[in-house]
């Protein structure tokens, strides 16, 4: 039963091999990806968007710019890759941003040590003879490995006595490698930098002056679109896992206890795949099918804010032509989240790699904000006004100027500066010894000094305050654009069942790469003309389209369109010199109507902008059999 | 009369100085521009984008694409940042791409050489006490300085008695820096890398598979937008000059002997301010305005490719608000030029730094190509059919397998390879050998053997040849987006005569971050409603606005939309609301019209997409008076 389980386990692995491997054969035929710096051998990691795979990542930007950032009047921001050190310490990049790795003791090879592992306790545990015991166990130390300290690690290499793969040499102890590029910035060699691993401490760092320009008041948000940098120990997964790639981020500043949304009402019905923390650590273990709005009302989703922006990435996704069947949310277990984070959710969607993290949505709490903030000294809060003014206690140091000046001469500022600086506890403290001891030591600036009775008034007083300053939490959305693009290119692959040979991109037209091609049926001026004029009409709306004048039959004319998934083709034939008619071709069905040259424009444009369907768009419109297939 | 001379220029400086502060403090007041890293003390070089900084080099590169990419059908591309060093080696980046730079000998602090000989012979040429030869001198020297090798700059460093500028201490002998960002690709440290200089390469590097996706076709051209980076010694000129910049670079493959331009008749009419290689050596040097259709048939400028590139960049800068009286193409001296460079022209514009290089269009002739095809021994050429074969004395190289293999059994295949990898001049002089002394020696892989009488037929042959293989030129046109940006807000900015604190940005409609305020007059529910609709139909057609309710007073409100540059106005008033009209205010006339709501979208459509101005589009329509101002 097991074996035959793991037989149709394998064979299920083959077909997903076998897809990707078709896939990829035409994204690189067609240039969508070139490996970066090819003709040098490539660098592991690094890919190129070639021509139509440079057109869809734009579309897919504008598209996400769009649905995101000009939806909600976003701040959109744009900061360098290169970053000081100092910014890197503040965000916990330098110390924590690292992966386990071990040396061949030998050769010096590097290996990412969690895949060592792994590799390892997948292979025993395809062995169908292993007791249930060494199972479970076997299993257990699979899903806790991601949190394994360098000895947790280093435990697990000597207890399944792991060698470096090829040699069969002995491995070092795991230690943290760090995944940032470092670099050098300016001549000296005294400004340590990194390409930054993420866009969104750039808006962090900007948060003050982002809140001036929105008037002071929150709730608002900050968009970021661009280049991030991780310099994996050994890139794999092709396309997922690069090790340079862009990333829409938003961070969505907030009252902490201000998590409502205003446009919640609107995504209130969105249904969703919700995959719990409880689903997943329940017996079935599978996500459940359930709206945005009963998800928050439940408190499965921690808030409003978190639940809107979970449901604006589904409809997101759906739209750009993720297969909504093959997406989920899958919320952080407790153990994966920060200590600081309230709640944390990641789009997932399926492809021939698994369940893909594409987009992480958290609710990270103050933690950023502080962060900078206890770095930089600078303070990253806003304001608010109380409804109505409060009687607060409240400190109150008040230095003596007379007494000051006479015991202290030139160090009296230096003195003052101290007092006032001192938190509340450690004023009360100086307050009390002075009282019980008749004097107290102070720390000032390069040394300390004595405070006598009289010197200073230190007390807790009652006073009405009319607002406070505090430290908003940010919702942070954060996409990963190569990644959903990839997932987007398996969810719109397909192989015309009649021809192995003809494949197709079932792209959304707000996303492929040329929207339209035109051609004439055969190579004739005036067909050529028409074609031309066409093709001309349709720029001026912004539509893209391609002229193919080849003369090669119109059969390989539309697969050539096909393999880069243009949605419409118009084909200029004999009819219409007489009576200025074209046909038009949607690609998946490949249904032809024929329609007026002036209607064209209209057709495609409504078809492009999703505001009708074909079956809509062309209902009523004479059929056209495919005979010149 | 020198004297008053100076005073004259220091007054044009201490003008041009006092625009710019002016200006910056209105870039920094909207968040336009902001220094990175700001909260830590900021990075020198280093400048983030804000909101409508975002929005306008959003609409900047939209527009760039729309001009040359789609309008050419280029191929665009889109490569990483972090690039190996053998790429950068070929291309000749890591040898060359440097600036002298001198040390402080006590401190060790940094500075760029030619910067301090600059400053200080700008220095002694104010003293207008100085001899005419001496001027001459050091005039000369100051435009030299470029080019000086490290000896040169260090020999006027020691005749200046040049010091470090506070300490005063010496100065080390100058040295090269090379100016790219170093870093390290993947875990080993093995592999060097560098953060890119340039674009460029990465479009290079393709040319075999972007060759290939042309159907094999030249010309074609390929295209690419992205960050590039250099680690100046010592940014300064604010804005001008930073470590991090987007770059947009076209890369135009061509036939050596083709270089014609099948459009250069669309521009041929185009006038430009050209400042010529004469113009520049002639006694005037000034540039004097004329077509490039004379100026190729003339052979001022090199061919029709280059002119091609030269007008369409004079109509896109004129596009996008560069005032046409401050822009020239400025021809690179014989000096200036690389050895394989045909001819190269910099777009400059004029602005309160002087004449700023802002695009660079250069016929680099097979240079690039011949590098990496060098490097990385892939042929990097395309082919071409000759009209009539023709018959061509060809070098035939014809090893006799069978006393190959007697004489030298195992070595027989490296003795092969090492005869069929001769060069043509080798292979006649090993023969030649043979023939008069019975023997040659020929190196082979690890070792060398001796070639008898016989062995291999090496000759001269004519055969028929049908076609060619060869490296193609390239025509380079490349774009600085920041410099370009920067250079169009000066010419943009300006402040209204009767209200010094009023600040404009006239920027282009299809420059201007947002297209349109709308606003109510007062806080009127009906009022409110019909602006919401108004922006939502704008929206509709990816027409940006931006709705302002605050209750400040209109005069105010359009003082706010003129400083972030918005075109348009639309005001919702009283009368709106009984007959369905609404005012439409233009930025620079202050020009008022009446409009009924739904003509407001035709209208203000027509006008960004520049297919009317403000007087045609609004001819016969009621004007208002700016009572509400």
């Amino acid at each position: 039963e097991i074996k035959a389980a793991m037989a149709a386990g394998d064979e299920a692995a083959a077909a997903k091999e076998q897809f990707r491997s078709k896939m990829n054969g035409a994204l690189e035929q067609r240039l969508f990806y070139i490996p970066s710096f090819k003709i040098y051998g490539g660098v592991a990691g690094l890919y190129d968007y070639g021509p139509p795979g440079c057109a869809v990542k734009s579309n897919l930007q504008a598209f996400w710019r769009q649905h995101f950032v000009l939806n909600e009047a976003m701040l959109e921001v744009e900061c360098p890759s290169v970053t000081p050190e100092v910014v890197l310490k503040a965000s916990g990049h330098v110390e924590k941003f690292t992966d386990l790795m071990v040396n061949d003791v030998v050769t010096k090879d590097c290996f990412r040590a969690d895949h060592l592992v792994e590799e390892n306790l997948e292979r025993m545990l395809a062995d169908p003879m292993i007791s249930a015991d060494k199972r479970r166990e076997l299993e257990d130390m699979l899903a806790r490995l991601e949190e394994f300290t360098p000895e947790e690690m280093g435990d697990a290499i000597t207890k399944l006595a792991i060698k470096a793969p090829e040699t069969k040499n002995d491995l070092t102890a795991p230690y943290p490698f760090n995944l940032m590029f470092p670099t050098q910035i300016g001549p000296s060699g005294a400004l340590q930098g990194y390409l930054r691993p993420e866009t969104a401490q750039g808006i962090f760092v900007n948060f003050r002056d982002l809140l001036y320009y929105n008037g002071g008041k929150l709730p608002f948000a900050a968009a970021q679109i661009g280049q991030s940098f991780r310099n994996e120990i050994a890139p794999r997964a092709g396309l997922l896992r690069v090790r340079e790639f862009t990333q829409a981020e938003i961070e969505h500043f907030v009252h902490p206890e201000q998590k409502d949304h205003s446009r919640f009402a609107e995504v209130a019905d969105v249904m969703l795949s919700l995959f719990s923390r409880d689903a997943q650590l329940g017996a079935v273990k599978k996500p459940f099918p359930m709206t945005i709005g009963e998800a928050v009302e439940k408190g499965i989703v921690a808030n409003q804010t978190l639940g809107y922006f979970i449901a604006r990435t589904q409809t997101f996704l759906e739209k750009i032509g993720v297969n909504p069947e093959r997406l989920r949310f899958r919320q952080h277990l407790q153990h994966e989240m920060a200590h600081y984070a309230e709640d944390c959710w990641d789009a997932e969607i399926e492809c021939s790699y698994g369940w893909i993290e594409c987009v992480g949505l958290a609710d990270r709490s103050a933690f950023d904000l502080k962060a900078h903030s206890d770095k930089s000294k600078v303070e990253l809060t806003a304001y608010e006004r109380f409804a109505e003014p409060k009687m607060v206690e409240t400190l109150v140091v008040e230095p003596n100027k007379k007494d000051m000046g006479k015991a202290f001469k030139k160090d009296a500022k230096a003195v003052t500066d101290a007092l006032m600086a001192l938190c509340q506890e450690d004023a009360l403290a100086l307050a009390a010894k002075v009282e019980a001891d008749g004097k107290a030591e102070l720390k000032i600036e390069g040394g300390s000094v004595e405070i006598l009775p009289g010197m200073v008034k230190i007390a807790m007083e009652t006073q009405k305050v009319s607002g406070r300053n505090f430290t908003p939490s940010v919702i942070e959305p954060s996409f990963g654009i190569g990644r959903i693009m990839y997932c987007m290119f398996e969810h719109s692959f397909y192989i015309r069942p009649e021809d192995e040979q003809k494949t197709v991109f079932r792209f959304s037209p707000i996303i492929a790469p040329i929207k339209c091609t035109i051609f004439p049926l055969v190579n004739d001026a005036g067909m050529n003309d028409l074609a031309g004029t066409i093709s001309r009409v349709l720029a001026t709306e912004g539509i893209s389209s391609k002229l193919d004048t080849t003369a090669v039959s119109v059969g390989k004319r539309y697969a050539r369109t096909d393999e880069l998934g243009v949605p419409f083709a118009v084909t200029v034939d004999h009819r219409s010199l007489q009576d200025n008619t074209v046909t038009i071709r949607e690609r998946d069905s490949c249904d032809q109507v024929r329609v007026a040259v002036d209607d064209v424009l209209p057709l495609i444009k409504k078809l492009c902008n999703l505001q009708a369907t074909w079956e809509e768009a062309t209902a009523g419109l004479e059929k056209q059999a495919a005979a010149s297939d």
